[in-house]
């Protein structure tokens, strides 16, 4: 199939909706993907379908998709696979461009299914029409607040487009997405990818100018030319952060029964992965982490990580974990060496990582900060425990060996730092260009995570997830200036 | 030194404790440390020794330790490291058993600071007291409350006693450990270990009855025999959990700048830590994981691994994960495949992963929990998806596309169901004495973790942690099993 044969603007901004086999039980998808794109908020015109029901709740129920008083864009189907033919023939000779099949039963569960899937292929390109599916939890358009989804899930808006060939993988990330303030312009479960696939997705999410990070979760390439082709296009414009499942013996026989997919051999993947320059990210977590790496801060331009820590052990650990990673830690140069000891006290580290030694002046930390990023040999800072979260003294409230004044005192000043310190992150990020990388070590990670997520700050709990998404950034970046030089190109910010 | 030599009793159950220069200025550690013993609840005698006070708050101090009404067991020194060597002295000749040295200065800042630290525990030697530190955060200890920590830290109470060469690490596990329920007996800063090392804590935690599980934050070896036969010896009793820091060259170069201590060839360690049994952390977060899986489920006597899944994509990427940590699926025996069949609806995985594929009947969830925990070719089980900590018709609330009273109804059910996922988990490990793991999928991840944690049910919030965690337990058992299988023991539950 031709790329121009595949139109997803009727899948992704739908004028109207059909959802075919509307439900008046909410325990039936019939109910729940409809009241999923009411409750949505979908900007467009809704019609249920279902010749049982006259209405549903204070809705109109219509008996099939030739009473709709018009064509619709898309039809939602959420009637068992084997009634699936028949309604589909019928939106084909309405003109329907698109179709979502919802149901499972098809090419995954063997012989049977697959005569049935192809059938109703056959039906979809007769008539033109889109088809997404089938065995797939929906997709999702923040243009027109389409949540046209299995899972109750509202993501929050924004420029993260994601295709899945999981549904549950692929909805748990907008629900992870709304948790940690990452936002999402489009989505897609590919389901069985009988006509749509992966990498048409992936082809038109290159193209959309919302769009700035590309997700994929893939179990299995159907159509690895055009796979290569696509990629090899799009990542010049964005990143593409994959999770391939069925990396092993054990995953892609899971997967066979999953999607029905062939996992294939991982070491060609990864092979082809490194070769076109995909992100890959190693488990949910990572993509998420990547997600917001590649959203929050310019990529680093260079591999040198100047990291300024609050404890001595921490730095030995970033310090690990960087060259682990495939960083370096900076040089840091005679400048910075110099204005570091005229602020520090004598006993500082004198060096990469710069270890603040548990001091409690804290205004001297955003100097420090500052100072470092602005070192010629930094390409990029890791900060550590610049962000507290921390009540200092909590423990010591009602304990009458304490001055109750001070402890009030102290600990308001403490908690404005952090405010100051995010926002000092921020400006520096755009004074210098440089991606900065928040690390918090407190108990309170949760906490922390979310003030961070909020003032959309790259932060992480995690001082190992930092270094990682460092290094695959930086990879990133290399991918790009080498293929832009192979081409001759004057390089400028990718 | 010889371990007899060596009396730690006096550091971890001080029946009084002196604190050698307390402080009336909160912002010094000679006013938090005491502040954190007192309101720590420690059970013992604490009297302040400062010569500049006759009393601090409504505290009465004492101008030297002669003055004090009694000879303590233990001396805290918050005074600069300059005048450590004459105030020991001091305490030496009145009988002084143990004391911690709280100041940096010593051999971490070079050869001056060397020579203060050789003269104090020349001091040291002489008096018979045990050294701890110096340049260290404290200690803690549960069986007398005692807190005498820099950071106002109050663990839980618990199993885990933990040897940190980092103040921040350390003291940070505590913190740690409160907020995710793992409770601690026994901790120290080692500091420069000037006198009291690594190996000697191991060596007393190992014969500490109240302690279950040991770990250890490891820069260096400073005595690698003795090292090498104290964790032979007490990791037959016991789990050692070691997180190394000077992995790598910029790791190990930023340690010698922190404790002083030379970090040594990786490989190395590695050998030895795998020869003695070790369990290896690879961060902080793995280092508590671990610390939940051994005080929570018993250890896998096999490494099949039965899976149960709400969602066939995380059923690949469990599958992934097991794979790459070196565990094996289980073959579901006959009777299990027979009676999942008259269980789930036809189109089930037929297989492990057991794929729940979004069915919504949780009853059913929990029953093919307990079959598949009692499949004799299964060792452990790996739960994802069984506690949700999701409301699924939140999103639905104040929406009048929607029957209220269902909507109530069916949410308490389903948080019902939570609680009886957690109380079923607990169950079934005391049946069948095997591990099972539960990780959530959901988005509102720290929400069920805190219930899990709560519950004291093993579980996380990512499916590769799980693995890895019980990938590193069976690894233990392994070490455990060959070590009696060689010596002839028969063998039974470690």
């Amino acid at each position: 199939m031709h790329n121009m044969e595949i139109d997803l603007d009727p899948v992704f901004y739908p004028k109207s909706i059909a959802v075919i086999g509307a439900s008046a039980n909410p325990m039936k998808w019939g109910w729940i993907i409809p009241a999923n794109i009411i409750s949505g908020g979908y900007t467009g015109r809704l019609y249920l379908v279902n010749p049982k029901y006259d209405k549903i709740t204070k809705l109109k129920c219509y008996p099939n998709v030739r009473s709709l008083p018009e064509t619709v864009d898309l039809a939602v189907f959420t009637v068992p696979s084997r009634s699936v033919p028949e309604l589909l023939e019928e939106c084909g000779e309405v003109g329907v461009k698109a179709a979502i099949v919802i149901a499972g039963g098809f090419s995954e569960v063997g012989n049977e299914g697959k005569r049935l899937e192809q059938k109703v292929v056959n039906i979809a390109r007769r008539y033109n029409i889109t088809l997404i599916g089938p065995n797939t939890m929906g997709i999702y358009s923040a243009p027109v607040s389409l949540c046209a989804l299995m899972p109750p899930v509202r993501p929050i808006k924004g420029e993260v487009s994601m295709i899945s060939q999981s549904g549950n993988i692929g909805t748990n990330m907008l629900a992870f997405g709304r948790v940690n303030n990452v936002g999402f312009n489009l989505f897609a479960c590919s389901g069985n990818e009988a006509m749509v696939r992966c990498e048409d997705y992936i082809e038109y999410f290159g193209q959309d100018p919302n769009t700035k990070v590309i997700l994929a979760y893939i179990e299995g390439i159907r159509n690895g030319r055009k796979f290569m082709r696509v990629v090899d296009e799009v990542i010049e414009k964005k990143p593409i952060i994959v999770l391939k499942g069925g990396r092993t013996r054990s995953g892609a026989k899971a997967a066979r029964s999953h999607t029905g997919v062939l996992a294939g051999e991982m070491k060609i993947y990864e092979a082809v992965f490194k070769q076109l320059g995909v992100v890959i990210a190693r488990s949910t977590d990572e993509m998420l982490d990547l997600a917001k790496a590649f959203t929050r801060v310019p990529l680093p331009k260079g591999n040198k990580v100047g990291i300024i820590t609050w404890g001595g052990g921490y730095g030995v650990l970033i310090s690990d974990a960087c060259e682990e990673a495939g960083l370096e830690l900076a040089e840091l140069s005679e400048e910075t060496l110099e204005e570091l000891n005229r602020l520090l006290p004598p006993y500082w580290s004198h060096g990469n990582p710069i270890d603040m030694v548990g001091d409690m002046n804290r205004e001297a930390h955003f100097k420090c900060l500052e100072i470092l990023v602005r070192d010629k040999n930094v390409d990029a800072v890791i900060a550590l425990g610049l962000i507290t979260g921390m009540d200092f003294f909590e423990a010591f409230r009602n304990f009458d060996f304490v001055p109750g004044e001070f402890i009030e005192v102290f600990s308001s000043m403490w908690k404005n730092y952090d405010r100051i310190a995010l926002s000092k992150i921020k400006e520096l990020i755009q004074k210098y260009g440089k991606p900065i990388i928040a690390v918090t070590l407190t108990a309170e990670a949760s906490k922390v995570q979310s003030v961070m997520d909020e003032e959309k700050v790259l932060g992480y709990t995690s001082l190992e997830r930092a270094a990682t998404v460092l290094a695959k950034m930086y990879k990133y970046y290399e991918h790009l200036r080498r293929k832009k030089s192979v081409r001759g190109d004057r390089l400028g910010s990718p």
